[in-house]
């Protein structure tokens, strides 16, 4: 951030009267510019046992599939935003359950909210961003071709609260990735 | 929002390709400013069956009573963040625990969720943006005085939560209050 949005100055990083964090301030007006972090809010949407992939169009990991997920929008709820993620990603109606799994990214200043979902129809296809959407049973899960940890992880956790036959909600934190 | 931070010129209400979304685009150099919901993380922190209440000194609501809760950080867990606000607000160390409740904000683009929590020790004291941090048994709650709508919901439900002897996590969404 080097301009304030507001009034088109240049902003300094100093600590305001009062509070403990550097923050993006404007030198003119005085605005203050706060940055938090990001929800993004996803779905483990079944049907028939089947759980929704999609495979991403788009970059990051572009090729590599997901569970349908994105940054929620203002003006929405959580579950709303999980739910308009399935709708645009896997053109599928879910019904979205319960909060399922929580992660928190410190080092990508997000937070993922992932729902489960009930889909009424099988119905799903590629939106805009996805390269083709599909219901997949647990043994076909392409485990190695997962585009986020925090995909495969809420997977491997679904699918054993599955086996064991009750699902707990939860809650995680993922550091940075080691550099390899 | 009338100007980019980036490069500091003119930015223009537009739906940018492939978006559905009206946003804040750089007409000169082509930056997409985002606009998302914020966290406000918070927590009901008890010792020895008594609740932990600050009274606000800042606005909004200055001169009612809250729980210590704020906006998230970049870089924190939502849980580090509801135990910083406890630090700061109320100048208590509070051992926090599960997510207790989610409220979704849809007209203010908030999203605040709250943990129990337990304080090792009673010592509390006012933080800077508060008058007085109090330990509050139940029938001593300033039910007529407290800042806001889903302090005095979160506080409704852990007390009948804890009557009843079971406390369950909870999601619910206030929508804008009726004009009086």
């Amino acid at each position: 951030m080097n301009f304030c949005s507001h009034c088109g100055q240049s902003v300094r990083l100093r600590i305001p009267q009062g509070d403990s964090l550097a923050r993006h301030v404007c030198a003119a007006c005085g605005t203050i510019h706060y940055q938090n972090p990001k929800i993004v809010a996803g779905c483990i949407a079944v049907h028939g046992g089947r759980v929704l992939l999609c495979r991403r169009a788009i970059a990051p990991r572009s090729g590599l599939w997901t569970i349908p997920a994105g940054f929620m929008e203002n003006g929405e709820t959580v579950a709303e935003a999980a739910a308009r993620e399935t709708r645009e990603e896997a053109m599928a109606a879910v019904t979205v359950g319960g909060l399922y799994a929580l992660y928190n990214l410190p080092h990508r200043n997000q937070v993922y909210m992932i729902f489960t979902g009930a889909l009424p129809t099988p119905h799903c296809a590629a939106g805009s961003e996805t390269l083709e959407a599909a219901l997949v049973e647990e043994e076909e899960i392409p485990w190695d071709e997962l585009a986020f940890r925090v995909v495969t992880k809420s997977l491997q956790r679904f699918f054993a609260d599955r086996r064991r036959g009750r699902f707990e909600a939860y809650m995680d934190t993922l550091e940075a990735a080691p550099v390899r």
